[in-house]
């Protein structure tokens, strides 16, 4: 069976050496995180992830959740259990607002969190992960009087939530919804239509679920711009707090998917339930993509918890299976054979992950700083500065991470050979379950155009301008250090090549925008290992620091090593395919296919 | 639900146009194969495939097999009456020797046969495929008797066949294992011990099932050079050819399994069971790399084969499937939305996988053809050129084919967004059964350590150079043809920079194996992007032959120039990886993974 042991000298590494957080006390919630707090969160984290989570993550799989005749749904066993657990700690109101019963505590410990929950267990992180992408929906949108309704019980953990987007005929494109809002003529709405492949959108943990629902008011125009959200509680909630009768919203059926079975994916019908419109008529998509794009950093942070747990037992097959002998001779002479790990292309495959995982961290807990500093900065330039740098990275870190993590998982399963492949050894199911990563919260594809079509030229492209200035300076910075040359070199060549690319969509893009679709996710993934080298040699410059006598700090260095010679150099086939454009791509009649 | 149409214009297209393979109508078997009958055994395969195999897929997914307390096995609805068909139809000895009852076909018509079963219904197809690899061994390798006991059954298909390899603690190394065979006094063996992981190790298609199974005589050396084959019948067979007792070996339980759900995976238990010695003693691994090496093939061939059908699925989504605008303006403007198909993500999904099945038909076709060279040609230095040409591809392909093939399922099922997640649409078990692939039959990491560590130095580099002559030859010859200029350019690099690559390992892979090992798996890829380009460049020239006017000649050339543009770049990040060598893999402690 698998084991998770949460990789807390990674994370403080990435918090306090790389990232050095305690130099951002000015920041509401941050002074009071100290070192022991920090230990504490991480350490008692790591437990609920290790000894809590992660036990029940294969039960959970195999048991799936069941939907009952009228509409309820189980979860596994232990789920409700380790719910009650993980409600209890105060885990979910971690990082938000006190005013709603938060702890106030900076993003990015929530964002620490996070990886530790999804690593552990990525289908029962889905449930409190949805009811906080509701809740901050809520929070950023609702009147003061729907936040008193529904933020303390969410913040709680007492009450789920839910993102309500897809319909049957429309995933990607949603100005083709047809679910109906009516106004009640009581200032509230009659929402009727189907929602499919709805995460957590019924189930046991919680007395409620809050449901964020898109639907088009009645009357509204076509397309986008007629779409409205509302606030669809599972209960109504009375006057005094208590909850009420049950709304017209209910699960049809729940589908049999390749993976997370332990949440329920589920078919919403709505009937005639009462919603509350949340934010303004017809705006309803800018609210959505509060919800949306923390989700989206939520399963780019799935992709690489997954990458970090299937490393963890693949590494764990390698030490102890004894099978062949170290191509440069015995290393356990007395046994039978060595263990695997002497092998050059097993350590190829688990180097491959570790380098992953490792740069990832320390990217996504960068942009999970700025997150903090988005909303907590006290100067507007701080603040702008930072909501550019998430609006830039969330579509190249959900894709990339994902896909990666996925590719990472299959790796993890390789490195057991046959074992990897039956489901009680349980590596298989990390690949079943990294799979959907690719897909849901916009697919990969649509990330990549979100990219390249969006957030490339926003403002003039200030976003990518900022972020490559802020490379130059940490390579004009530190061009004094030798030992961090190579870290430097690689992330220079890296920036330049993605500069290049930046500037051929200039030149060709606008001509034929084909062109921008057609090379997006080749520019993605060059992006992306843009980033991992800048978080790289960010890394490589506080294990320095820290000095190669420590250990930590060597091995450090030698996977940043093996970051730049073993997976950066892509780039220069990422550029090369890039600029062959939309040709040969878009050629073939469709009949043709 | 899924469908499977065989891809009948463009086997053709290899096998007439690329390869021509009226040309060798002086190799027996070759002169049979009219036009007609080419077409009638395409078409008749597809038919099978098509209209048998591929309705009982999914359901024999959801179903899979079943052992009971007796130890026999039920295969899912459906299997045994479609196994009835096929061996009816006698597509079991399409390639097999006349004078056991097969029709002496080429082994190329074989394989094109394999293609369309292994696509339609991969786990169905492994019953079959392990019965051929076990047929083939005895043929190489068996006495008249034993040629006479077990071919014609097994030809016809009464008979099914096992390859047992593995026990619980020797996978890769075999040289641990522990099956003990201890002389019986009549030139029979008593066979002792534990098999895991026996694909189509017990099944109700077939009366018998003849196991081939590795074991140590008692006394004999340990290691490697202690292993000896032996035929080991389920039944035992009388005197007069019909089924004797029951022999000492059941099937103590079958595996569950990530995929391949309907073909039993059998821990096969060894209890005194009489076995006859296959080949000579103590040369049992010899005997079964004949097993193992077509079996190599036949799974490279899975994964291509799966590339295709999930290809085929992928496509008629985006085809149907109404979702967002073409970028460049609206193609369906009449419609709500314009087919998926538009968008160049989408496109490019579909046109890398297109342009690797294609061009790995192309490649895996021309292997076969020197299957049929190898054993049928007249002259010697044809037959070594054509073995040596086996032996190098062998491991190449079965990596190469098999991860691609796994990666482009992922990419197949990613087209169809959220219901490529879902069980009902078929998606997902095109990857989870894509996934064994990369697995069984050797790893491919070992397949990679094959490469570089035997194939490479074997007779002092005779096979790769002769196959980089044959390249160079190719690219003289042609070098008056403009249109194919971009393709011979492709290869030409592609093909330098494997030179190049093979060169580093003759300076730096003696003096440190671990830098082989490090690269091996880099190179392979390397050399697979070689031999697709060869295979493309072969195949533009077919085309342009054909005429531009064609329309098939047209797509495909359009295709090849997509896989010149979109995936031969990746040759460059390959060698350079490749140079870098084994010092960062390996610095690490065993401790730090």
């Amino acid at each position: 069976m698998t084991q998770y042991v949460a990789p807390v000298n990674d994370m403080k590494f990435v918090l306090n050496d790389v990232l050095q957080i305690s130099k951002f006390s000015n920041l509401p919630g941050f002074s009071e995180v100290s070192d022991d707090l920090l230990d504490a969160i991480l350490e008692e984290g790591g437990k609920l992830a290790a000894n809590v989570l992660h036990p029940i993550n294969h039960s959970g799989d195999k048991q799936g959740c069941v939907r009952h005749d009228d509409g309820s749904v189980t979860t596994p066993e232990g789920f409700k259990d380790a719910y009650g657990i993980y409600k209890e700690g105060g885990w979910q109101g971690l990082a938000f607002d006190p005013e709603y019963g938060g702890q106030g505590l900076p993003y990015i410990l929530g964002v620490a969190v996070s990886e530790m929950v999804s690593a552990a267990n990525m289908a029962f992180g889905m449930y409190p992960g949805l009811a906080r992408g509701a809740a901050d929906a809520i929070y950023a949108h609702g009147t003061d009087e729907q936040k008193q309704t529904y933020l303390p019980n969410m913040i709680s953990g007492e009450w789920g939530g839910t993102m309500n987007l897809t319909e049957p005929h429309c995933g990607t494109d949603l100005g083709l919804l047809k679910t109906k809002a009516v106004p009640d003529g009581d200032g509230a709405y009659k929402i009727s239509g189907q929602k499919i492949f709805i995460s957590a959108g019924e189930h046991d943990l919680t007395d409620n679920i809050i449901h964020l629902v898109i639907a088009r008011i009645e009357g509204a125009p076509d397309g986008v711009k007629g779409i409205s959200l509302f606030i669809v509680p599972k209960f109504l909630i009375n006057e005094d707090g208590s909850l009420g009768e049950r709304n017209g919203v209910s699960c049809g059926s729940i589908e049999e998917k390749m993976g997370i079975h332990a949440n329920s994916t589920c078919v919403m019908n709505y009937d005639e339930a009462t919603g509350y419109l949340l934010g303004e008529e017809n705006k309803g998509l800018r609210a959505m993509f509060t919800m949306m794009n923390e989700a989206r950093l939520g399963v780019g942070m799935q992709g690489m918890a997954i990458s970090e747990v299937s490393y963890q037992n693949g590494a764990a097959y390698a030490k102890e299976r004894l099978q062949g002998r170290a191509l440069d001779g015995a290393k356990e002479p007395e046994k039978a054979a060595d263990p695997i790990i002497v092998h050059p292309d097993v350590r190829r495959m688990l180097m491959d992950q570790k380098a992953f995982t490792e740069g990832a961290r320390a990217w996504m807990y960068w942009t999970a700083l700025h997150g903090d500093l988005h909303t907590k900065a006290e100067d507007e330039g701080t603040r702008q500065k930072a909501d550019d740098y998430m609006g830039l990275m969330t579509p190249i870190l959900k894709a990339y991470l994902t896909e990666k993590g996925y590719w990472h998982a299959t790796n993890a399963q390789q490195v057991l050979g046959g074992h990897g492949y039956i489901q009680e050894w349980g590596m298989e199911q990390f690949v079943r379950d990294a799979r959907i990563a690719l897909i849901y919260e916009g697919a990969n594809g649509i990330q990549a155009l979100d990219l390249v079509g969006r957030k490339l030229m926003k403002d003039g492209g200030r976003a990518w301008q900022a972020y490559f200035a802020e490379i130059d300076e940490f390579i004009g910075d530190n061009q004094d250090n030798e030992d961090l040359k190579p870290f430097l070199d690689g992330l220079k060549t890296a920036k330049e090549r993605t500069l290049e690319a930046t500037q051929w969509f200039g030149a060709n893009a606008m001509q034929n925008f084909n062109n921008a679709g057609a090379s997006s996710m080749d520019y993605l993934h060059l992006f992306a290992l843009t980033c991992m080298a800048y978080a790289w040699a960010m890394s490589a410059k506080a294990a320095l620091e820290k000095g190669e006598d420590d250990e930590f700090s060597r091995n450090k260095l030698t996977t940043g090593r093996y970051f730049l010679e073993r997976i950066l150099p892509d780039t220069g086939a990422h550029l090369e395919k890039i600029k062959t454009g939309a040709d040969s791509m878009m050629a073939l009649p469709a009949e043709a296919f």
